[in-house]
């Protein structure tokens, strides 16, 4: 199993707060020590961090969290392998490009008898189910829509309807961004907190940090974090259903 | 204008030593300040570092040249922009998946009245001219093979078909690895150097550094190097001819 952390904002907006919880269950606080990875955007451009080694002991996590990247989407994982060897083609996220665009994905979870017919438009490097579901999940988008960008609500209905598919052969969390909008996909445990103004102090639950967001923020910021487990112990968080998709655009929730 | 570096070779092999002179071209000993990256393969696996900063002060720069990363094929790269912004989505290396392996390109030149027909399968997210003529050869290599990898001698000649008509628009050196295989193509300027046994010390041009590769290899390692400008003064560099493609693997040229 793994574990997911995402950041959607309305302003560019360093992660290091919130990576340096995150980055503690990776080998310290937790067992997710078989890898990590973090992809950040800027503007349409992207860069994915990734590693093997466990996130607690990366000099490149090392980097992230000294070197404040500023995104409006970041999407981050730590690895507790279930499916594939630790290895760099099986460290998530993954990234590929669409329409245009680059697509970064991360998954939690565990797929079961998975062997989906692919175009072969997008195919897998590594042995994980995860990166299977990920490539399977953009050819159907670029199946349906093969020549252009479709509507928000259009793209939406893809990956609800097939994610709902995928979600029968077992536990499918997922983070999916494509820069200038966010997806996060629950089939059991995944939950977000918003941060706005009146912006408060936050504490972490892994490490005893805390920041006061209204020092570093102005009042028209607006973040939301998405985790499969809270990572801070005094901010109001919200459990995905059961199957929601939630497309987040801007920090806020847009349509679910 | 730009500078590349790549390196192909029999057993995975660090950088430091090439990546520190050629590093310096980025903004010290040369003009090439507006971004730099580079793209390491380990098995299939493969990452890519990129920067808007100068590569001469770079954080992530530092990084890499601190921590080895042992690859069987490099492709760096340092840019001074002459199409596209300074920008995350202009800087080289790019990156693509095809027949489930991820290609890494990196281009030295410039390309006029460039407009090729994309089938729509890869398409540039940024605004290089490097970057569509990336596409365009994964895209005739897809078209021409859908379903699966073709022989090494398949993948050269549409490379070599296609890269021919790309420089009718400009000059067009450039890098391109699947990890597995390197190719090298020459329009004005690339050169290689072989290092094997006997090894001997090299002394870099860009800074007063020497290594002693006898000291850090086995009788049985083979690298090539391969530069824009040649980085060492004490060894032997060929240049390529002009229009000239070589694939390299396992060090050594396979054909051209």
């Amino acid at each position: 199993m793994c574990q997911l952390l995402g950041m959607n904002c309305n302003v560019p907006t360093d992660i290091c707060f919130s990576f340096e919880g995150f980055q503690a269950r990776g080998g310290k606080t937790d067992i997710h020590a078989d890898g990590w990875g973090i992809g950040f955007y800027e503007g349409d451009g992207s860069r994915l961090f990734i590693d093997t080694k466990p996130s607690c002991e990366s000099a490149v996590a090392e980097l992230v969290r000294n070197y404040p990247i500023h995104s409006l989407n970041t999407i981050a994982h730590i690895r507790k392998a279930t499916h594939g060897e630790i290895s760099l083609k099986n460290t998530h996220p993954f990234q590929r490009e669409l329409w245009g665009n680059y697509w970064v994905f991360a998954h939690n979870g565990e797929l079961k008898d998975f062997n989906p017919v692919l175009s072969g438009q997008f195919q897998p490097v590594g042995d994980t189910d995860s990166e299977l579901a990920f490539c399977y999940l953009m050819d159907r988008l670029s199946q349906r829509f093969p020549s252009a960008r479709p509507t928000l609500r259009q793209i939406y209905a893809v990956l609800a309807e097939t994610s709902k598919k995928i979600a029968r052969h077992g536990m499918f969390n997922f983070l999916l961004s494509d820069g200038t909008i966010f997806f996060a996909h629950c089939s059991t445990n995944l939950h977000y907190t918003i941060r706005k103004a009146p912006f408060k102090k936050a504490h972490l639950v892994d490490e005893d940090v805390s920041v006061d967001f209204a020092e570093v923020t102005t009042p028209n910021d607006i973040v939301t974090v998405i985790a499969s487990v809270p990572l801070t112990d005094n901010e109001e968080w919200t459990k995905f259903t059961e199957g929601e998709l939630i497309l987040f655009k801007g920090g806020l929730p847009m349509f679910d």
